[in-house]
């Protein structure tokens, strides 16, 4: 992903409509990234449903989620989510709150979200959930004042989800990329967990499976893969051709080998169990590309 | 939205069309508009699928579900439930029946509709039942007497949904916008609260929550927000260009700062329970930007 | 619908494309009509996924399902299923069947289907079961051997629907539009049910509400008026202007009044109890519009 | 079939796109053919995503999983899924590895799957586990070593698919279109088998009826049938005519009567026990078209 301001606003954009194509955004919703330059400052839309937000739309915010130039159109209300938690945590910059729809079952009846297949360990070994009511008893469940949005920020501690009571989830990461998939394969783990659940009986990885399962699934060669299908997936929804420049470079960087690729051509070219573990550990703090 | 009536007619012709889209009405189903000039009157389409109707099909009735012009086609049977709702609740200005997917469940089964996520508390804080057979015994369920409207109107009283046992449920709105905005979220609620529970465990909202969270999700912020996705999905599943008028004015609106906007720029500006308070009871009286 | 063989070949393969595109069929199932002009053949496409029938791909045959023109392509090998039914029930004059996807937890489980929604009413008050076990053992579970077709013409008796166990349905209609909404309504009525089950209640229509209701959903208005709204997605579907003749034409029949369409006008002109068991009975015994 | 390696190429990436155009594969997930002209190496698409694959992006391997020639691509890591398994069982030629949602519940509870429709019998009497936790322990859960290839192909023993906990499935055919029917099948009767469960009852086929039921859904007419529908439906999906080569090919196909045709226009045509039993153990033992 380049450095220049101009591709981070397009790539930002486009995780937003991405996300909302794959379902877990609706009307409602956001993304932000920090700056690469300026690591006191992240970029987030004006207040606009997700599936519609373009480059343009695209307002840079400081850690106590001001306004950098005054703006004349609505900002989302609730920036202070992305803005006490980049605080908060040094090794995140990328954050989504969301309200997939898959996730709402869990935020309602309190139930734990677990990895329960390797995919969706993208979400890491738990997901602590964070209450409103706990100290700010009855709200309008929005995360709008600072001291919401850090104790949202407490609750997610260390984790890279955390399923918020009768409303959502939020969820971080080191880049945007790796953001993305979290959010959609940790949909996709609670859609099966509710399935596994209507079963009678559901199995979770082990705390060992779901830290290298990560670690594994958030490195660049799975990322640059699905990364390639949900451009090219947005890209058709919105009736744009195959030579549109972003289906162009997710191909690109698609096809590239990973430095590896000569070793992974080799069908013994495991990971270790070592290995895994620091790599997961790099991921959970800030692993960037940049 | 503008007075005149040709305006009118084109948006609620968009809100059949827009509601059908989202897949809370499919080849049955209805939505009515007062009219603003002359609150004993009201408009509401031909017979006719909502993901089909247009401007022309607009007819208008005055509050015995009479059509004021003798009409050329047919109209639907069962109008009475607009008549005599807009009868009995002065500050409802926008009416719709419906039989969406998730709503069926609870209409089956008799377990109450709740509140569970902030968007959902647009539902207000509880569903009432109405039971076509507590007065009128075996009938075909439709509701199509004067009376039978009556007592629909009746076991909705002061709330914004009724659910139909067997049959669907019928919604209110100060104006269409937030009609809309309802129909759609408590669908929503209702697919998200039937998950929950298989998941075991239903946590609701407490009223002070709903009445805050309805208060906000229904302010002219998030409804322009909602409506621009919605208008722009609509416009995109039928062929039209961005270009195309209604998608310029539903992106123009919600480009547009609310009065608050400036103080909203400032993250702590969140809306104190009293004025909460206040804005909710406005809606539920019938708020109208006309 | 015209009386020329031609305009029927062509109304029988947009019935198939059209429940296909609902979602009722798949690769596989197949629907029929009787001849009008020699009840003792009737007409069902080659076999082709529904999907993709054209109106040269309906053969014509007799009740024993033997062609008349010996064809030049594959048959279906079930179609002993519509040739038994069409000589068991002179009322009836088009046969569907299928695996819905919504009907097939009721034919694995054996739990009876109900009508639980005024629309859902369209199946009648019962679905009787058929188990390919009772009478032939194991068997591969299509309906190929005459006696096969026979059995299950005595099972469904004289109801609309028949499940069969772990394949599917078939159901029946006195008129090709008439048989389509049943299949569309009964497929919607089994997935609220199962919907409802999960909430922990079913509580279904009485017999008197579901006779009446089917009477008045069968009626042509409402036929009509779904009928519209379900070619129009076809033709949406297929790439078809809203210009295309199968869109004109059912939008016209949507358009024109019924006979009652003045008295319909007013309110109250629900139908008594005793006219609409009346017209439940015809429609049961095979009213034809041709 | 073509027995030339470009069509074969061309082949292989349609099944590609066309199993998640049907919803059974997303980012993830891959298809081999054993090289009709060299059981000892086959074909397997460079890493990407399903829905992406193109008749270039096939590469070769021989059945330690080692390229034919150096890849300049980045490769699939879970090759060694398809190398084992060609090793263990010279009767298959085609293998998929996916994570099918329907699929997921089961390989998350270790509930069974078990035929529970005549379609579903596709995927044979019974589907065995493989757990990678029973000889590895702790892993990512990728299938990467041979080892762990060599385990899982011992797990599937005679078997068409087996379902691999906490991860997905592997499912094996004779040829290529086969393999695509019992991967759309099989997740189609996980789905109707998790609906049931719900409904609170689960009747499986019998042995017997599995068996005759799998003989005669993959026969060549019913795979000739479903074939075109779902190459016709990928190419609508892409944009592409209905006078697209691969859809003008599969009509062809779909059109041209089986061998026994003639006889099958007799409606007492059906297969005896004894026949279907020597038609299914030939599907089985790696029944070829080419």
């Amino acid at each position: 992903m380049s450095n220049s301001l101009a591709d981070l606003r397009r790539d930002l954009a486009t995780a937003y409509r991405l996300v909302a194509n794959e379902g877990m955004l609706d009307a409602f919703g956001h993304i932000s990234v920090r700056n690469p330059n300026n690591p006191q400052h992240y970029f987030l839309s004006r207040s606009r449903a997700p599936g519609l937000v373009q480059p343009d739309d695209i307002l840079e915010y400081d850690l106590d989620s001001n306004p950098i130039v005054p703006p004349m159109v609505r900002p989302y209300s609730e920036r202070v989510i992305h803005g006490e938690i980049f605080k908060a945590r040094p090794d995140v910059n990328a954050v989504c709150h969301h309200h997939a729809p898959s996730i709402m079952p869990f935020a309602i009846s309190g139930v734990p979200l677990q990895p329960v297949f390797h995919l969706g360990a993208a979400m890491g070994q738990r997901a602590p959930f964070w209450d409103s009511r706990d100290e700010f008893g009855d709200t309008n469940l929005l995360v709008v004042k600072p001291e919401e949005g850090a104790s949202l920020a407490r609750a997610l501690g260390k984790h890279a989800i955390v399923v918020m009571r009768r409303h959502g989830a939020t969820v971080v990461g080191g880049e945007l990329r790796e953001l993305v998939f979290r959010v959609i394969y940790s949909a996709k783990n609670a859609e099966h967990q509710l399935a596994a659940h209507m079963l009678g009986h559901v199995s979770p990885l082990t705390d060992g499976e779901a830290e290298m399962a990560a670690g594994l699934n958030l490195a660049p060669g799975p990322l640059a893969r699905a990364y390639e299908y949900w451009v090219t997936r947005l890209a058709k929804s919105e009736g744009r051709s195959k030579s549109d420049p972003s289906v162009k470079a997710a191909e690109a960087a698609a096809r590239r080998p990973v430095p590896n690729a000569a070793s992974s051509a080799k069908p013994a070219a495991k990971t270790s169990k070592k290995a895994a573990k620091a790599k997961s550990k790099g991921a959970a703090k800030g692993r960037s590309k940049r």
